[in-house]
């Protein structure tokens, strides 16, 4: 049987790994940090991850869905708050549909755990891979804490090493091997919100909470600790800006004018604002994610991009779930299916990128719009009405595992759709939704 | 003084050597290559040099102006082949304009040995980059040949070692370095055309030859030993393409079809054919081009583009040239004068990217087209008639030094006006060019 090396022990990797072993394969992974599980690290810098049914279905497949919902907490709307702190609450998909906070640590672990149960499957941490040698099939590895050097030998190898990916970074000097890393003009900035006396979430709970302001926002996902994890998108450049905010007064004023009502609930905001770092956001795009059917790029290493639309995990662990079924289809046949692989799923890739991009736009600019909140309104109600005619962009993203260049191009038609709804109803001052829905179902026309 | 470390000794860097060393620096030049003048190896994957105005400009600064123009082809104009082999031909500028065809290699050695002249230029050959130290301004490098490591510490750095660059692959990833590498649909591959018996050239020789045939194209550039440098550029797939060219026999059929002129005058065509490689075309953008005021990227390595404006080499010549004249603006102060000559040319790395883009359509295809032709002529009437307010976008290019992003701007807005010009003569069957001369006048609107 061929043996399979994995690179990386992060989510996808982890996950994939436990899939191959599932089949009955030979595994090694190698992972360039020490075990999370022992050393005292941090699960590296991370936005909180919101699951939704891409992730989910995965997770289902290494039957670890119902250990991930114990500690996963369900966010059935997104709450809007306002400069004055009033709040609007949208539902972020039919009754019963949520996405859900988890911990990237601790889902981490447990896919680690997971995976080790399986004898066939051998981790080595603290490895990073020196050279590849894709004519050899040969990983060149170094210790980092003992400074051995070694060689490892691979029938195929996963690229499962993320956005800084070492095994996409010898793909690129291989020929015509299209790739693009494009940093985008916001950073952001995570800050701390701790339980009330009684140890209990200071804001409401089963809810995503956004602080909408035009060119950037706050954001704020629950942990099942109580705390919230608020994280403030905001560009590198011009007013306000993370170069423009210097001295603790600076940084008061933009509180009190943007986030009055989360002064109270972080007392130490300004502490906090000078004491955690300010990251930068990278998309990756490249093709093709395989080389021949040796190699395959996975998750972020493929495709990495912005976290708007709460998909990059999701994405990733879709891709798992893709490959493992076409992989049964095909008898494991990794010469037949890692190219097919990469030339149909590759359109999803750009899709997600480009969607996760545009969501920005939506959630620190429009979600403070009542046009915007109208349209969704009435997209939810179409949604009820005839489900089979109407599922809105965000719900086949989110709850469904319609390819993301299908939905993306739906998106696109429903765009023009309630363009027209709008100019004949919201835009003249008609907000009678039951009005608005005939017009879009005249529109679908049939 | 600063010691400057020059990385790659291609054309770029012996000259960007040269201008250093005769301001008294210390440089040393780190080549991953032998010395191109003691062995006997190929100056490299090279469709044949088109000097133009901006790159002569740089050999000015380096006195070897009359030097290059002893072994330099003057080419006034583009030559047509069409299918049945009629000729026509197209001036690049006005009288006396024109462009150079000059051997890649033999302008390097040129280079190479006019900076040696200068004892404070070291070269070093066949050493590669194995690792840059950023923090600390150390090169690690590693003899090609010994196999002796050695260390090189830098005050500043000049990435010149073009498309692959070791440099900027370090830099890539530094926080926020923005980088895509595209390869085009297209590939291509040279043909080599012998003098006839008499060791003269067998075409016309103070012309670049189009045969401009659609999806792709064929064209000769003079060489001075009689021969004439061919290069097909054809699609990796579809019909015709290299893929699907296997066999003598359709080696033929598409000669036969396409080429037919050709098929004289290199016999050899369908030996040659199979014999050499097909080689891909890579674009590459990034920003910024400097790392602070201590590592610096110019030409391919900044910015490497396609060969269809026959302005790679000038461009990277045209960096040398506006990074020298900033320099001695400012006293030679490298932390003022890196970050400004980055941001100020992007745009024009950009603009000629995207350029040379356009301009292989413009070629392969436009070049045979009437209404194209028609065009050229009234625009070179309007330049010859009033210069200084109509210089076609070809001549911003490559008989001035506009900067490459003014010219594609005012290249837009010659477009529109021609587009009217065109309107109201050509495409309802006027040709005469005065007319359309007095329309583009009219336009121009003083």
């Amino acid at each position: 049987m061929q043996h399979i090396v994995v690179a990386g022990a992060g989510l996808v990797g982890s996950l994939w790994a436990t899939l191959l072993g599932s089949k009955g394969y030979k595994v090694t992974v190698v992972e360039r940090r020490p075990d999370m599980r022992k050393a005292n690290i941090p699960a590296g810098r991370s936005i909180n991850l919101a699951l939704s049914d891409r992730g989910w279905w995965a997770l289902e497949l290494c039957n670890l869905k119902e250990e991930v919902k114990s500690f996963a907490i369900p966010m059935f709307v997104r709450t809007m708050h306002d400069k004055q702190g009033n709040l609007t609450r949208q539902p972020y998909g039919r009754e019963n549909e949520a996405i859900y906070s988890v911990s990237r640590g601790a889902l981490n672990k447990l896919l680690l755990s997971k995976a080790e149960t399986d004898p066939d499957i051998e981790f080595r941490f603290s490895e990073r891979i020196t050279q590849l040698d894709i004519e050899n099939k040969i990983l060149h590895l170094k210790n980092e804490e003992t400074g051995n050097e070694s060689a490892l030998h691979y029938d195929v190898l996963f690229g499962c090493d993320g956005a800084y990916s070492a095994v996409r970074h010898r793909l690129q000097f291989t020929d015509r091997f299209t790739y693009s890393q494009t940093y985008i003009d916001h950073g952001y900035k995570e800050l701390n919100m701790l339980p009330d006396a009684e140890g209990k979430h200071k804001m409401d709970v089963n809810t995503l909470h956004i602080w909408p302001r035009g060119e950037f926002m706050m954001i704020a996902l629950p942990n099942p600790d109580g705390t919230f994890t608020c994280t403030l998108f905001l560009g590198w450049e011009g007013n306000p800006s993370f170069t423009n905010l210097n001295t603790e007064s600076e940084v008061q004023s933009f509180f009190e004018e943007y986030f009055p009502d989360l002064i109270p609930l972080i007392p130490d905001y300004k502490e906090q604002f000078f004491q955690n770092p300010s990251s930068s956001l990278m998309m990756v795009k490249c093709k093709p994610w395989n080389h021949g059917k040796n190699i395959q790029l996975l998750g972020d290493a493929a495709h990495a991009i912005v976290p708007f639309y709460g998909q990059g995990m999701n994405a990733g662990f879709e891709d798992c779930s893709i490959l493992y079924n076409m992989l049964e289809e095909h008898q494991w046949d990794f010469e037949t299916v890692l190219p097919a692989f990469s030339k149909s799923h590759q359109a999803d890739g750009e899709a997600i990128a480009d969607l996760a991009m545009r969501n920005f736009v939506e959630m620190r600019d429009l979600t403070a719009d009542p046009e915007f909140l109208f349209r969704k309104k009435v997209e939810r109600l179409a949604h009820e009405s005839f489900p089979e005619k109407w599922v809105p962009l965000y719900s086949m993203v989110t709850f469904s595992h319609t390819p993301y260049h299908v939905a993306k191009k739906e998106g696109e038609k429903q765009d023009e759709i309630m363009h027209d709804v709008l100019n004949k109803t919201f835009r003249i001052g008609n907000t009678d939704e039951q009005y608005a829905l005939e017009i879009l179902k005249n529109n679908l026309g049939n």
